[in-house]
């Protein structure tokens, strides 16, 4: 994309009431726009990286034999009356609205009694399970402040999905899957050394849920991590006799804060037998459906990565996750060959398949670079009369100091090896 | 995909209380599944189609030099009381809600607002313009009545784009570009010999908006058609007076029941002069930004390419938006032979870039067939131990009530002639 088409713009400087680092750097370098406090606009930049988190996921919940739906934000009362969430002193996040007769309804800030309800219309016996649905969609929940950027918001896209299984066995079984998966994708996109599965309190139908947490001091929680075993456990259920029974060494334990990227929860018969979903099994007997619940934020995930990966000129995306892989900066300002040059390789690694932002703008060295180390792509190429006397092009990578000039025959080559390191 | 593992199943019977064919047949295959009045679950199978008309509209606008972003649904009533827009005597549609504070939100119906106040964040200068910027998010609308299944709800995805322009010749230009993405768009989704550029109110800035409105009973529009011209007027302006104007002869011209399945609309100063929208032009005068908007509703166009393409044995999906290209039919039952020859042309037609709904179920031939009508994919394949003595698969189109053997040998070869033409 040429920056010059681009209509969002670097600002120098971060709104005051942005506490959150991340918060400041991608309202500055034009990722996202507050709206209001707790609702966030992706723009061109945040969108990009957004969604490339959004398609890691959903890779790893198709792999793992997810079936993918959206469901609806407004929801009629019904269901969470029959599974005592409709009340506010049960559920203190609700946004309500009505429609024009008077009839109340909530915005879902989960999904659980809807999608109970919907199964019903599907599953009658053992051969329809198990099922594993899914789905990237917004909830609204209405906290009472809204802190930590696009890191805790009232308005969010949220990966949630349930597991439908026919015995406790084969729900234990997917439980176990999901923690893989989840694993992989925390992995992929770029968290994998900062983010462990940490036990947290469970609910009637399992004494622990197991959080996937990351490591930062942005955090809301507080973790206590084993660091060779790779578990945590959240501060809400630190005893003891917790410490004792996972098998750790209370002293060998490190507090840290962290926020909490994902969790998998089993949810037993909760949802199921308030809301009648039922199958007949193999022997004639009709029992209710096991469930599960499984959650990501993606923007969540785009916000702790924010925080983790930056330095004091800007951000350092994962290559994974990067908005574009190469920030190509022309220095041609007037000089047609240069500027020649600078297009012929944004064209040239744009065919191969690389996706480059162009700084084609009318713009000093200076605020190029600035702009470039802000924005935060893997890897600089600039191009200007000076390396091209060299028939080269600069190469830097964000995260190193040091550049260097390669030729440009073979840029594309090099461009490839850096990426796929 | 595997029908076996698809979650959903066809229904014999559409709920009584849906009137629109289209949400009949919707409901019945497992395309949508009907939350309450006016909002709508895109089931798996319905989401592929969904998103697959949302593709190509996001080709198109990118094509446009549209840049994407996501705005959020939460709004703050500052800037609808600045247009004069925030008061329910002004707009009837809104749904509104509280923050635990008191402060009342809007759940947003459209996005000028919005939007214009986003841009004041970029635009300055006359280098900034023009802008074109889109997304694809949810609107909230409290219809009175919903009715007509998923072509007027209270919650829905609107494809809306929003031109900022320095002049009235510029904006001009972009608005004539538009003509020809959306008439692009609806021939690619398959409504092109059924939609027609309509002349529909204006506003202050613009005698005429332009409207695309596809040719359907189930429609909630009348318009008259010039069939030749491929030129309408929507009920709402047609006089005399206009007629003339356009140059059209009233007695050619046929009156139509018509669905709006896209919108384009001038909106000059009308936002931009309130919300404080401007620019310094290259004289160095301040003036405000012309503006534009230019909607889409996908789920309509998906209502409406229902509406249009189904026979009394259900839907006829247009390839470019069909949830797979190939429904392949297993009759192996319980020859071994057979379902091993079933599962390779499964794999064989998925590795050669095919989407194949594989019907792998244990279910006799009759109910197979009648879900593929009902499902409505372009090309049946069935496979059984009779075509394969002939090492032979049957070969259908949905639109066509003729079929023929195919060898094995030269299935893939014969779906992609077809899938071609």
């Amino acid at each position: 994309m040429r920056m010059s088409q681009l209509f969002t713009k670097t600002h120098k400087d971060a709104p005051k009431d942005e506490a959150a680092v991340s918060a400041q750097l991608l309202l500055r370098a034009g990722y996202v726009y507050k709206q209001m406090a707790g609702a966030y606009v992706m723009l061109p930049l945040g969108l990009r990286v957004f969604n490339k988190i959004i398609g890691i996921i959903r890779e790893e919940m198709d792999a793992a034999g997810g079936q993918e739906l959206t469901m609806t934000a407004l929801q009629p009362k019904e269901p969470w009356e029959a599974s005592g969430r409709w009340d506010e002193k049960v559920v203190d996040v609700w946004f309500k609205t009505r429609l024009q007769n008077g009839t109340e309804l909530g915005l879902a800030n989960t999904h659980e009694e809807a999608l109970t309800g919907l199964m019903r219309e599907y599953v009658t016996s053992y051969r329809d399970l198990p099922a594993y649905v899914y789905q990237f969609q917004t909830k609204f929940r209405n906290e009472l402040r809204a802190k930590s950027g696009i890191m805790r918001t009232r308005e969010f896209v949220m990966k949630d999905l349930y597991s439908f299984s026919r015995s406790q066995a084969e729900h234990d079984e997917f439980y176990e899957r999901m923690k893989a998966t989840y694993t992989r994708v925390f992995e992929r996109v770029g968290l994998g050394g900062h983010t462990y599965m940490t036990f947290a309190s469970g609910g009637s139908f399992s004494k622990y849920s197991h959080e996937f947490q990351t490591l930062t001091d942005a955090g809301e929680d507080i973790v206590y991590l084993d660091r060779s075993k790779k578990i945590a456990i959240n501060e809400e259920v630190y005893t003891d006799e917790v410490v004792k029974s996972l098998g750790l060494d209370k002293d060998k334990l490190e507090q840290h804060k962290a926020s909490e990227v994902g969790n998998i929860f089993t949810l037993g018969t909760k949802y199921s037998e308030p809301l009648g979903l039922t199958f007949t099994d193999e022997d004639g007997s009709v029992k209710p459906v096991i469930m599960g619940s499984y959650g990501i934020g993606p923007a969540r995930v785009m916000g702790v990565i924010a925080e983790l990966f930056h330095d004091d000129r800007g951000l350092l995306w994962p290559e994974a996750v990067a908005p574009f892989q190469v920030h190509l900066v022309s220095l041609a300002r007037d000089n047609q060959e240069a500027e020649a040059a600078a297009d012929q390789l944004y064209n040239q690694l744009s065919d191969a398949g690389l996706e480059v932002l162009y700084d084609d703008r009318d713009e000093s060295a200076g605020a190029k670079f600035a702009d470039a180390d802000l924005i935060g792509c893997p890897l600089r190429l600039t191009v200007s009369p000076r390396t091209l006397k060299e028939e080269a092009v600069e190469f830097k990578l964000r995260s190193q100091t040091d550049h260097e000039l390669v030729p440009l025959a073979k840029v594309a080559n090099a461009v490839a090896a850096k990426l796929a390191r």
